[in-house]
């Protein structure tokens, strides 16, 4: 039932949350009449920032984005996907949801087990599976002078990726494996967006708003 | 009279300067309306980004904010601060300049000091000094689609950070020993933020603008 | 003819380049009615942002602009030209273009070569010239609340730059030598600019824009 190695199969949600992260961008240039040279960045920059930002903290060069080829590969594609084919994700909107969702949370678990591994505090390495996870996001958004919509919404999007780091942390707390914890913990943030869009749940705001 | 170590008293410094850069991060944040995770990125971006470019210039990875918990927390606690008790903060909007004039001077001559002790050339430890006081509210700004005020109101801040890195500098230069000559470049940014607003000083414009 | 090492050249046009891309941000900053201190900051972003990013991506620290003085005094000095003497530059806007182009190559060239010695992937190399000769303008741009001009203009900029990686890479390849494959890239996106301006050439936009 289950051939393919974990290894493997982490690296091939990883390509496939670029890809998406990737597409998020193009959609986002598109919309705002970039010219083909800003869609490719913006593809990449919501592809890789997150990923770059962590290597560089935690002194890691140069960034695994930079060393692996079919990272920016997988952002670009997802760029120029948009670029040639846009309406298909209007229709799409629903598988681009789901890929988004376990993006999210592999970007979070992974990023925060990187960041453990290299020798940050617990905290520090939440914080950084969180930057992982949206940094991209942020860094697409700021490029086109938008305020990055993570920030505003109110979806719960950054807080289940902070949910998964942590419940990710504290499993390894627990001394479960560190493939269950990152399965559970993945699986934690892909079911918090799915039930949180579905419920219709917002991240508070402030009273004073 | 003088009974903690000055080590003791930077870092305490230190956090408070983080603590009310926190807070300016927060307050911006509930402005823009954005949510109570928005809140926190821009408490955490406002009191650590300045530290954090800093760190990774000079190569010291992790970054500061990233290996000592206590950073992210004291920027945290002011977002939270901000979120849960904005009105307080208009009434305690003159404490609040005196503890931001003291952490500009602060983040300006230890980022100066960090970079020396890195062996980074004059120059560029000076701008890295100014760098590490303004960059967190200079990201703070952008994220949420603003001009860094720090570019445009006129105010003494950056000048005052630089003055207060160069002359941290020049004291060293003449073999004043380098507590003396921090304390005094503190004092040197903080009166020169103090006596600026209250003469309204103002930094010169282009004669062509 | 020839009488100044090929090295020395290099750094020439190199600060010749960091000058002008300063002058593009003195410019924008007087035009957003900044004040002398945003002048100075988004010069220095212009003219050194790229190299920076490409520096800490590559893992050397401190990046080359806080190793060398000349390179902040170069970026600072443009910032300041542009403060004192701005209505120079719309006489001086066939010189500055020449400059531009020239920089944008040299610039796109260097930051190849760079990380290519500093190991990196030949895709990864290419795309951090790009980002050594654009990334500054991106920063300056996004620092004043505006979407990047090389994105939207549909200008050949940045695309001048990938073509001048990209060949800079594959002349080395075919074993040519490094001096010789520089100067012909350097020319490529040279005169790639200046036909392309010429001629009007443009960029493609998404069909579905």
């Amino acid at each position: 039932m289950f051939e393919i190695e974990p290894a493997h199969l982490v690296r091939i949600l990883d390509l496939l949350g670029t890809i998406v992260f990737g597409i998020s961008g193009g959609v986002l240039a598109i919309r705002k009449k970039l010219d083909m040279f800003g869609v490719i960045v913006l593809a990449l920059c919501a592809g890789l920032a997150g990923g770059v930002f962590r290597d560089l903290v935690i002194g890691a060069s140069p960034p695994k984005a930079f060393q692996h080829g079919e990272f920016a590969f997988a952002a670009m594609s997802g760029g120029l996907l948009a670029f040639f084919a846009l309406p298909l994700f209007s229709k799409l909107e629903r598988p681009i949801f789901i890929l988004d969702a376990m993006g999210l949370g592999l970007f979070a678990v992974s990023g925060c087990s990187i960041a453990l591994s290299a020798g940050l505090a617990p905290m520090a390495s939440i914080v950084l599976g969180v930057i992982s996870a949206i940094g991209g996001g942020i860094v697409r958004d700021v490029l086109v002078g938008r305020v990055p919509v993570v920030f505003i919404t109110g979806d719960i999007y950054a807080f289940a990726a902070l949910g998964g780091a942590s419940l990710y942390f504290g499993l390894l707390k627990l001394e479960i494996s560190e493939l269950i914890a990152s399965i559970l913990a993945v699986l934690f943030v892909f079911f918090l967006r799915v039930f949180s869009v579905r419920f219709k749940w917002k991240a508070p705001t402030s009273p004073w708003q």
